[in-house]
């Protein structure tokens, strides 16, 4: 273990959150404090920035500067969706030897975690002592170990906002509204669309996730139940979901770095859902889709309080992690404590139980049809703060 | 005139916006003061519940449910997309005549604004006597003769927190993104989008408006010119965008109810703009597609502080302007004070200035390339309320 004195070294990665910035300013807040560390350094783009030399110096940023940024949607570090071959590990390793760098802090999802175990076992065969933190971000929800993840809590926050206001919108204006939501694997904040409901007859009427097969007859029948019990029907379904066969109900043919499926960043599930029930129900139904896209992750001003805290605390906790005698490597995970009062406490986990996997929805949070169950309101509630409740007339 | 006592009949129509409830209360507030009122009643779904007797009494909610119900998005009184015939008018005259509605408050855009005109020349012809004001609603601020819309600072204020987060996210993970805005005829809420912009470099770096025809190889050259500076480029594109030929870029077969193409509530335009440019710059370009849709009226919790005021002021004004010898008819309009600190005041002014036209963003407001002007941007700041300023690291 890094007993030695040293410099820190961040990166951010994966998509941005509302608040991976939060996480960020927590490292550099807390190794600040650490007598053990001379400098924090911050990679511009992740493992872009650590291959090419381009390093801010986050210890002479302002601490107001940095609480301003802590604040902001966006990674301020800038981000990447780049997963380094060996060979580009072993280039960082001896970046990091080179900067004297004896702590690395990845921010991001479980792509991320893989790319710091990839860090870790590249130092370790390479003599460099080094200690390296995953410190967890995704909107997805989906890393195991943890009880949720930075970020989810305020993406979570805008969809049930979103929906809260969508609703009200087809209430004044009946028809279908189909809302496609981010969530490639798993159906986290499609789930959290249901926050949105506080009476009954309140929308979302419809939650399909990728963790049940989805079937156009019987999404079609469900429209049809829903419609004529309430003259209306809102509808809040993943991007991910899929059919019995496992594929996608409506693909794209664009990949990223990772090779997995680009969903976001276009209309073509919300499109296609909404021609099925015109050509199955008839042309004069009125239905609209909106697929709320990257807004989820970056609108300006949507934050849930609790998961901008925890976030910070993500950060800070990741740098006490690495205390004389800690394990070289690992993710910080949240745990939630038993009982009624919500409270989280930060740990440390196993690298390898992060990376490479992802955590669907339980059976246990979904109900018999499509929708979620008491449960995950129950679990989700406390992340995303509190919600307005919408009056209606007399 | 009607110089007797009588009951006030309210109505919301089109498209919801942050703010129609304000204007909905504004009314009920001003005629409840009003010693010619008795009773204060709201039609379900506009034309709709007047057609069908649904009818809600709006002076026997609590004001304290009217003044939580201001705050929301949607139509608490339900809204209604029908341009009724003369024969359904000439009921709803009689309607207004058996329950003694003296005052009528139609709360619209311009298709409401030609309703409420058909109301007046119904009731004057069936010797009615009745006041028909119309209260300016719509997200579009397309509307004549009002210095801008109520609705459209809340509508505004969403676009520009949305591309300032957008605007971080592509900082952060570069490459094209394209915002899909609404605004079938008139480009100011798409124009909106440039509030987002704070220091140079910031985005969106192309803004594109109906009011200019679309071309697809000049867009293309922009996104490149900006690329080669920047390294990204962030668009934001009307939804009603045309060639030179008139012809709308991509188009759906939808048609609303006034004969209007469905352009919201679905992905096709900004799907359409990202092949293309993958098809035109090379498919490995990461190109994604927002559309914001119903969002930008809908969303729960973005409303501007100044163009909530005003909508209750409009609501407000219109019930004072049928004072005693005051004209059978008008529309209500917002007129901005010349000079450096930001007043409006309420008028009214005819409604055959306001029924079937629309107010495009006019030239002075827009600049030679692809952008608005300086003096849109005087214009419009005001209306959306401060924004926040990212900050941004050293």
């Amino acid at each position: 273990m890094a007993r030695t004195k040293g410099n820190v070294l961040i990166g951010q990665s994966g998509g941005p959150t509302a608040v991976i910035n939060q996480s960020m300013v927590g490292v550099v807040e807390q190794a600040r404090k650490d007598s053990r560390v001379r400098h924090v350094l911050g990679a511009r783009h992740g493992v872009k920035g650590m291959l090419e030399n381009s390093i801010v110096r986050l210890d002479k940023q302002p601490p107001a500067l940095l609480a301003e940024i802590a604040k902001q949607p966006g990674a301020a570090l800038g981000s990447v969706r780049k997963k380094p071959t060996e060979e580009e590990c072993a280039r960082i390793v001896e970046f990091c030897r080179a900067n004297d760098v004896r702590w690395l802090y990845y921010i991001g999802g479980n792509d991320s975690a893989e790319t710091a175990q990839l860090f870790e076992l590249v130092a370790e065969r390479s003599t460099w002592d080094m200690q390296v933190r995953h410190v967890p971000k995704t909107i997805d929800n989906d890393l195991c170990e943890t009880d949720h993840c930075p970020g989810y809590g305020s993406a979570a926050r805008f969809v049930a906002l979103a929906l809260m206001g969508d609703d009200l919108d087809s209430r004044a204006l009946p028809g279908v509204k189909i809302d496609v939501i981010m969530g490639r694997d798993a159906g986290w904040l499609t789930a959290a669309s249901a926050l949105a409901r506080h009476r009954d007859g309140d929308g979302p009427h419809l939650v399909y996730v990728p963790e049940r097969p989805f079937d156009l007859d019987a999404f079609t029948a469900d429209v049809e139940r829903v419609r004529a019990e309430l003259g209306r029907c809102v509808v809040a379904v993943s991007e991910g979901v899929r059919g019995a066969d496992g594929k996608t109900v409506a693909v794209t043919k664009e990949v990223d770095a990772h090779g997995n499926a680009v969903l976001s960043g276009s209309g073509t599930l919300g499109d296609f859902l909404a021609a099925q029930l015109r050509q199955r129900l008839g042309a004069k139904l009125r239905v609209r889709a909106d697929t709320f896209g990257y807004l989820q992750r970056s609108f300006y001003g949507c934050v849930s309080r609790v998961d901008a805290r925890e976030a910070r605390a993500v950060g800070r906790f990741a740098v006490r992690s690495t205390k004389d005698g800690a394990a070289r490597s690992g993710s910080i995970a949240l745990q939630r404590a038993p009982g009624k009062a919500y409270r989280v406490e930060c740990g440390l986990v196993a690298l390898e139980k992060v990376a490479h996997v992802t955590k669907p929805v339980p059976a246990e949070f979904l109900a018999a049809g499509p929708d979620v169950s008491a449960k995950f309101l129950a679990y989700a509630r406390p992340l995303v703060g509190e919600l307005p409740r919408p009056a209606q007339l007399r």
